[in-house]
């Protein structure tokens, strides 16, 4: 193992020097270059075959699953690039599908995995003769669920976010006063959540406005995207114990976007006061390759928060690990139209952001949502919250941008919206840079809205 | 088969004049007469075998499992009782474990299941013989969960219960505006919930009083229990469908007794505006036994509201099957203090009610989750919410019962509680009767509270 460099994290794996033996992951602005390496489950389209686990290198999917079989990942070549037995076992769980077992086998096999692949994928590697007839174009392969979800819990991460919408929603009180004390979270519905790609009929729902009597039934009128990210969990707890929050640093596997497509109007009527329930759970869409704490390592920056805000309670206070307690991921939202699309115009962009602005850190919400001794699980998914900035231009939905339904956006040639209309699209990307680091990016998480059934 | 009663779901299997030739389940105030037979998962204790599905009766179980390996299902004495392909193939998923691709197989296969053993175990049958080598006493039997639950939701179907706690919440507003429109849920967490048996510790998590100035984290002062029933679900719907009114009456399976431990004070501070997190996700409790819907078309009842309660929306309209959409379920609650348990006296009585109170019915709770386009899925579980009656002394809580902790419960031998101490059982019963029926049950469900760690 080569030296690891315990408070950053950051090893030879994110060499900004490194170059691949896969072309496409060289070019600038590129997601997956070498220094990435997103885990991800997929199948080959048009094929009768299984799922399997695989690792994103530019244009390419490497088939883990394949490349095992076909022993690539032993004998002297392997021995070479120093993959050992611990990592060719930790190899053969991120080539399984779904990846519950890499996620719950923990960060030194989660290292030695990357280590490996890092090694066999870079230019000059011995393996290159044997890895590559095992590249599949991510173009040709299906995406699945990275992971068997057992629970996924929605944060509120986002303190912009929360007195904006506290705002529209309760004029007297738009940040409640547990908000910079709890990391609100709540439980969301696994079984909607699909990954990039999902399409889905706009949901109808009980809808009553302000002067109605009564509320009817009816398609949402104020469908809306939220720009979320998402953290697929690690090993978790046994019912009853906590994870204290030095212990959770090394807990999430790695982090996704989500986007948390929300109906405004069916949320405003059903949520009090067990919260939002229809509103929601028609459909959340996550981009498919999870991209491991460790390639975000070199994104790490200091955790602030405002002057006034208080003290954490011991079991969240990030102590001296605040230095590097926030990650800052550039987070960028984007609308497709249909007439776009006939265009064939690109996506606008509605907003752009960054992770860094959360209220609370990942290893936060890990600590408070297990220290009342909730049993988390290997492949559980949190979603942070809509990571809005402090700009207004910086919101991570409609809702805000719109001033809830009050300003329209205006998009190119004319188009506007307050809401999102039948065949719109939204895509939401994201990417991480640092000066003396490579850009690494998550693949595009989208969704696009069918008319109502 | 036999004549159906389409209206009613009643045929040979509930006539009262049944009786088994295991002898234990012909005994007054048993459970699981031959007029019940839920299903279960289960292994036997101190053995290193798989969990399989099982049929209480009396107090043994069937073991389907052992039962069909033998071949006892099959030959001249299984045709003599009726069981045909169907049959068989439809007991081969009840014997599986869990329960999943059995709740999937719906209705037709429920019913030909349920003929088949009532006919193998009444008194008289072919199959005593080839049946009796696989009686296992429910004593030496570990339970486990039914199914593997994909989601879990928790509705809020009392009106007694949501108007009683509304009022400690907001006196201003007890009722929401949305109550009797809306079967309010939300979602649960699935990885605490465990059967019947359950032993956790007091959860901690941030306190607040109204005179704090800030929070502070400590184990909960405020513990309580909350009477509710489960629906283990059948039949799911396709992302982007909805299940109608019509249709939802076949595809729930059957019900469970469901325990929502809830931490009060925990939840006063954390619930607005998303709703109870780690207040409730420590630990939920049901009963092992599954009661089929089948086992209980005897009790259905009218559903019926109060005058001024607002026609239900189109979707949500019962119509002419108003006359038979509640069910009669005898409800009650105990606790057994640790004294108690030291002294060999029997838990204490702290209500009884009736799941006929509800303001929704299962069919409404499944029409409604589905009605957005969310996909349910075979073994999701819902809970009712609160099941306490129109009476004080009908709370299905001790936050009712104790009026907010102001009025403490008096117990035998002059103990008393507001909330529950360490070392407290809680045990919910839960039972049918009607004349001209046998009386079915649903076993116990039993939690206990250990110290805080």
């Amino acid at each position: 193992m080569p030296e690891q460099h315990a408070a950053t994290g950051i090893d030879e794996t994110h060499d900004a020097g490194l170059r691949s033996w896969v072309a496409s992951a060289n070019q600038a602005g590129c997601d997956f270059p070498v220094q990435n390496l997103p885990h991800g489950v997929f199948r080959r389209g048009g094929r009768q075959e299984g799922w399997r686990g695989g690792v994103a290198i530019g244009d390419q999917v490497l088939d883990l699953a394949a490349a095992l079989d076909a022993g690539a990942f032993s004998g002297p070549p392997a021995t070479a690039c120093g993959i050992d037995a611990h990592a060719a076992s930790a190899l053969a769980l991120a080539a399984a599908a779904p990846l519950n077992g890499f996620m719950a086998a923990g960060q030194a096999s989660w290292r030695a995995v990357r280590l490996a692949l890092s090694r066999a994928l870079r230019a000059g590697s011995p393996l290159e003769a044997a890895l590559a007839p095992h590249l599949v174009p991510q173009a040709a392969v299906e995406m699945g669920l990275p992971a068997t979800i057992g629970d996924y819990t929605d944060f509120y991460a986002s303190v912009h976010h929360a007195t904006t919408v506290g705002a529209l929603f309760r004029p007297d009180a738009p940040l409640l006063p547990n908000y910079k004390w709890v990391p609100i979270g709540y439980h969301g519905r696994v079984s909607s959540i699909a990954v990039s790609g999902q399409r889905f009929p706009r949901p109808r729902g009980q809808l009553k406005g302000p002067a109605d009597a009564a509320p009817r039934q009816a398609p949402s009128a104020r469908l809306d995207y939220e720009l979320e990210m998402g953290i697929f969990m690690g090993p978790g707890n046994a019912s009853g114990d906590a994870i204290a929050l030095d212990d959770a640093r090394s807990r999430a596997f790695g982090m996704v976007l989500l986007n948390d497509w929300s109906a405004r109007d069916i949320q405003a009527w059903e949520y009090q006061p067990l919260g939002p329930f229809l509103a929601k759970s028609f459909a959340t869409t996550i981009s498919p390759w999870v991209v491991t704490m460790e390639a975000l390592a070199p994104y790490r920056v200091e955790w602030s928060r405002a002057a006034g805000d208080p003290q954490p309670l011991p079991y969240l206070d990030e102590g001296d690990a605040r230095a590097t307690a926030a990650l800052d991921i550039a987070l960028e939202a984007c609308l497709e139209t249909a007439r776009m699309r006939e265009r064939n115009q690109p996506p606008a962009r509605l907003s752009v952001s960054s992770f860094k602005h959360a209220y609370w850190t990942v290893a936060q919400m890990i600590a408070h949502h297990s220290s009342n001794g909730c049993p988390l699980q290997p492949g559980d998914l949190f979603g942070t919250g809509t990571q809005s900035g402090p700009a207004h231009e910086e919101a991570g939905s409609l809702l805000e941008l719109s001033l809830g339904g009050k300003q329209p956006i205006e998009l190119p040639d004319g188009e506007t919206r307050t809401f999102l209309e039948d065949g719109d699209a939204v895509v939401l990307r994201a990417h991480c840079e640092r000066a003396g680091f490579a850009r690494i990016g998550f693949g595009d998480c989208r969704g696009e809205v069918l008319p109502a059934r």
